[in-house]
């Protein structure tokens, strides 16, 4: 069975990361700044395929496999070295994330923000 | 048992995030131009937290729990998003990973590059 | 006569993001790695405002003048950190921007680009 | 007499950017979003160059006039985006800066922040 992302952990792919990081003795470059600093890089190059298109020709992009396949490698440097600042500060991602849609949801009740993304008096 | 990286599957986070948005019906906000710029902007507000640290300091971070915890905050955002842009494109993040990290490991073969992030020959 | 973009030379700007950093002895933050990263947070703020707007609908910002005034705000932010950065490194600004646009124009000629921003063959 | 910053007006630069894009009749790609998200991936690509050095080595870049040139380009095409901006939404730039400037210099007494960058309670 080939793995994908529902037979895979998220430490499993913390571990690819840091095997990856740790056989290049790359540890010492990756200071919290630095990789920071990698990831928004990163966003920045994921964005760009995105940056001429309109919003609604961006959801058309799933018509061209070759562009999917190159936004597919964008998206796995960002989770990537969003795993690898996860591993040098010590945190755990799914925690962070459960915890955050707690606060999300609490800030974002599903009644009042329906089909809406700020409130009436917001701009 | 308490959920946590070693025991949740990418596709549980993925969940996660499509209930969420399903919830509120904002899938009309997410085109893929519009999750990539929040994407984005999510990186650069993890970034603020090491703007002012020297690459050094930025390591010792980990000895401030709430710094930490703020972090945390900011990283869950960051693979939120990365999330649901996979979620809206179909594109499964683990395999994208896995066929990442062989390209990467043919352009940086651990023996020529270990300790170093560039060849002698590069600027 | 009140100072606005026709008669005010960018080293007048420069001067005076150079007074504010001198008068504060930020200079030792101001190394250009921690300048360059306070730019692309300033950048990403500016597009916060843009995030969730269609393309046409960005246009249309200019009706709501309390958005301008918000967006000049954080463009402010972008080019005096731009500047910061031009005198950390004793970068001319002008003369960058004339050498970058005769490289534009060769590489984006006008009678082959007029109404597309990229080659048909190119994707 | 060479143009540099000290006998070119913002104005100038405005037009150098209005010409080129009204000569490719690109406007119609350069709506206030399109343009930040280009103005947020340049701001990305400046700060490459900084990546992977520590604070101190990024204020030895002066030393090697090849970097400088390099980061001279990148520094234009965020330059070059933010007067593209401002010409979209018809900000004045010079103004803006100065604006802000008085508000920063509210916020951040001089003699209150000389040498720091935040007050003692804050983190």
């Amino acid at each position: 069975m080939s793995s994908n992302d529902s037979n895979t952990t998220v430490a499993e792919l913390r571990k690819l990361i840091a095997d990856f990081v740790a056989e290049r003795d790359w540890s010492q470059f990756h200071s919290p700044k630095n990789v920071s600093m990698a990831l928004a890089i990163e966003a920045a190059e994921l964005m760009e395929h995105f940056q001429w298109l309109t919003t609604e020709a961006s959801r058309r992009l799933t018509d061209d496999p070759k562009a999917i396949a190159d936004v597919g490698d964008e998206l796995a440097d960002v989770v990537g070295y969003s795993l690898a600042l996860a591993n040098e500060l010590g945190i755990d991602v799914s925690h962070a994330i459960r915890a955050k849609m707690v606060k999300n949801a609490k800030k974002y009740p599903a009644d009042e923000f329906r089909g809406r993304y700020r409130r009436d008096n917001e701009i």
